[in-house]
């Protein structure tokens, strides 16, 4: 099994996500959230079941004092040089559930305080005071980074990587496809769905993770609805071939809708534009969900949203039983929640608990 | 009974503070705290019994411990755009004595973060990951819409408004009202007694609220002491004729204090000047309470000031027994303590503690 | 004994650290912690101990779990007008670790907010919600005069100084004293060892404050390695001289090192430079600790450092065993947990579970 003390930073640094992730897949030795490859099918299921019996215990109040029971030796650093409050909050949430004290740290990039200390001994010296570090950064790599030295230290607490730089964000990756799962658990589960998804799909890495990771279900298909502009790139689609996926790229919203299971809608990432209203001269009027295309959806159909949503979603879908996207802000609490019980070994405690309490 | 989900925001928010009450007086169906009318007699008497009952089961470690069970299954939002220390911590003292467990967000009207993300969608969603909000904003009416929105959709959870615009502060409406009712415990309750304000009356929201909720008890007189410039709106005095209630306006501060039983000052809020230095002035110097003017004071009278003060008290009536507007303070994180649990319907389980323990 | 409610506070402020120590010895009566004078040789032996039970207690769940409930009903404010994220960090592990629940407050002094409200009533008024205030502030002698408010007060709750202005940081020194401790626990303890201090002496408060408490041992030498430029002051000769301390002065690190028990390095404070660039002129180049210097050390001896560190220390030798400045940082919450234990008089309560449980 690879290890981290037995790489180096500039080596380790160097590989592609997809053989970063052996690196992290085995949860007794590193216990770091870095890539969304690094999870597999099996510990899909596992999070997801975990997810629910939390969500269920957490009903109760006894359930969840006996939650908050579980980790409340425990204390989590968040480290949010980049601000994402949604994010931070559901962490927070997360922690809170199993009884984790926290503790906040903001950018520190910019404070004189730090002047002349590096980076590495800030983060060493701050996760002193920790049991576990989610870190988010606008630098790419930052947490795996911190994830690596923490590793060659005689304090190695891991760390979950909360978004860095455009391209890793797994726990978003984690809480799409607990929402998938919940959607269909009457339904047969994820495999042999067809998912489609609409809009920013060259910059969004929700799509991207979400699109790789679901290449570990059976027979699920992909359709990918956006402007010529912002199609899903090139990279994916080649992992996607290769693993004999079947996928289609669309421009045409409201053909593909009839045939969907679920819709993942994303926003215009504008904020990655190289030139000034870049994307603004894009046409998204075809790629917005309103009223009509309701009415296209079969019965069983779900409607997600990474949010913050723009004008992609009409108002009017919020009030639709088709509409989840509400429910997958507070599914993201709960796969996070499931997620760090497992990092520190309790999830057969939890799944002890829930059974043994027969809860409904 | 009037519901939130019965009616439009539009006709909603034109509704005046006195419309608007009826919409949260059933605790059980709209738990909002919004408006300072909402509050009846009877609501006003029994949330200062419990917060007294809170207070005293508090002087205990036991006490305590068992105050932080009873909500810590539960997580409050404390949203505060606009920046209010003193209410901020008020509200996270309260919260903690019952148990609840806290996330903060700050203003995020600016945020790059929330660019193109309506205010409704952010604060739904932040809403996911809480089962109350306690807002304070510039802005006023938020709290408002905040309550209606959460009341018409899948997860009603209560708002609190912490202060809004100029004009509502529903709680410290409240935390004026405990302090008249603890101070005038055993001298026959608040009815009866003789208030005068001083200072701004005009601009100062403490003083409006608290003398339109002042009208409930019977039989309590109210002076309005402050310069010509200042003196309390017409608006007030029209619901104070209309009730039928005994009131006065005067400038000589001196010859009112022998006959009253509170003295509540406050001070020049010249942030609301409509011309920079307006309220500068006005001369405020006889309407200053010092050593003089303690030597006036009957001996049951109390001194009280919503804080911050300026000039208006000297500092050595901090010393006199009189002066209450220390305890004032911690007055306002009792009564929240008592709202907060009554929203929750814990009341009565508080209560049953309380007289099981005999808590002197 | 010397009690802050019979002296002025004009009196009071004038009197040196070593004048002041006396109104804080009497942990009955005066429970702050101010200077760190205050402490002598029994307390700091008693906060020692007491810091490693506590340690060890945590190791387990149970015992945390124990731990959290000794001051699970009290509430401390860190009120941090200077920014100091590891010192803060510090603090909130160590509250956490004994249950307190914590309000923070940052700097007030721009805030349009407390515009015309004292600083005496801002700290007054926010003190009336919690129960301990851990304060640092750029501005010497603040804590001081929050310690002799509240004294004076109807309310007196104990305030600790986490660093006020130039001169004290009494908490960092117990942390200093407590790591010597540690290091020296089997090997006879701090008495009689030589301890060097390296780099900008003139400056470093923690050294200053260190090298005075450890005059309270028997038989302890101290070196002071530095340029001439930034040895250590003559007030702190003075008093070592005064106690009939042996101290050196020195500009040859490779030359004392051989014979150091404790090297306690420290970068160049050039905050405080008063000319800008002035200690950048200073070659520091022969007072840095690297792979040479780890090659010269005796076998027991240690490496400490109060971080952030520069280039003083390579980090090849944050490997080294003889580096315990990472250790350092946790002997900081630990040592702060057991001041805030004893300041609630929890301490013979924690010294009988640990008795009581036969801790390893």
């Amino acid at each position: 099994m690879a290890s981290l003390s037995d790489i180096g930073w500039g080596a380790f640094h160097e590989l592609t996500a997809e053989q970063k992730a052996p690196y992290f897949r085995d949860a007794e030795r590193e216990r770091h959230v870095i890539v969304a490859q690094q999870f597999d099918r099996a510990r899909l299921d596992a999070l997801g079941i975990l997810a629910t019996q939390i969500r269920r215990i957490a009903k109760t109040h006894a359930g969840l004092d006996y939650l908050q029971s579980v980790l409340s030796h425990k204390r989590a650093m968040l480290y949010f040089s980049q601000p994402s409050t949604r994010t931070f909050l559901s962490f927070c949430a997360a922690c809170e559930i199993l009884g984790l004290k926290l503790g906040e740290v903001r950018d520190t990039s910019t404070s004189s305080e730090f002047k002349g200390e590096s980076q590495d001994d800030s983060v060493r010296t701050f996760s002193s005071y920790f049991d576990l570090i989610i870190m988010r950064s606008q630098i790419g790599g930052l947490a795996e980074r911190v994830a690596w030295l923490l590793s060659n230290s005689e304090r190695p607490i891991p760390v979950i990587n909360a978004g860095s730089g455009k391209d890793q964000h797994p726990t978003q990756a984690l809480l799409d496809i607990y929402t998938l799962q919940r959607s269909f658990e009457e339904h047969g589960g994820i495999d042999g769905k067809r998912i489609i998804f609409v809009g920013d799909l060259l910059r969004g890495r929700t799509v991207r993770s979400l699109s790789v990771l679901l290449t570990q279900y059976r027979d699920v298909e992909q359709c990918f609805v956006a402007p010529d502009a912002l199609q899903i790139g090139e990279d994916i689609q080649a992992i996607l071939r290769e693993r004999g996926v079947r996928f289609r790229l669309s421009d045409d919203l409201r053909g593909e809708i009839p045939s969907a299971d679920a819709v993942y809608m994303t926003r215009v990432q504008n904020e990655w534009d190289a030139s000034h209203g870049e994307s603004a001269r894009i046409d998204i009027s075809r790629f917005c969900f309103g009223e009509y295309e309701l009415g296209l959806l079969t019965p069983h159909a779900v409607i997600m949203h990474p949010l913050p949503r723009r004008e992609e979603i009409a108002s009017v879908v919020d009030h639709s039983p088709h509409a989840v996207y509400w429910r997958q802000m507070r599914n993201g609490m709960w796969i996070r929640a499931a997620l760090i019980a497992t990092l520190f070994t309790k999830d057969t405690e939890i799944r002890d608990y829930f059974a043994q309490h027969e809860i409904a």
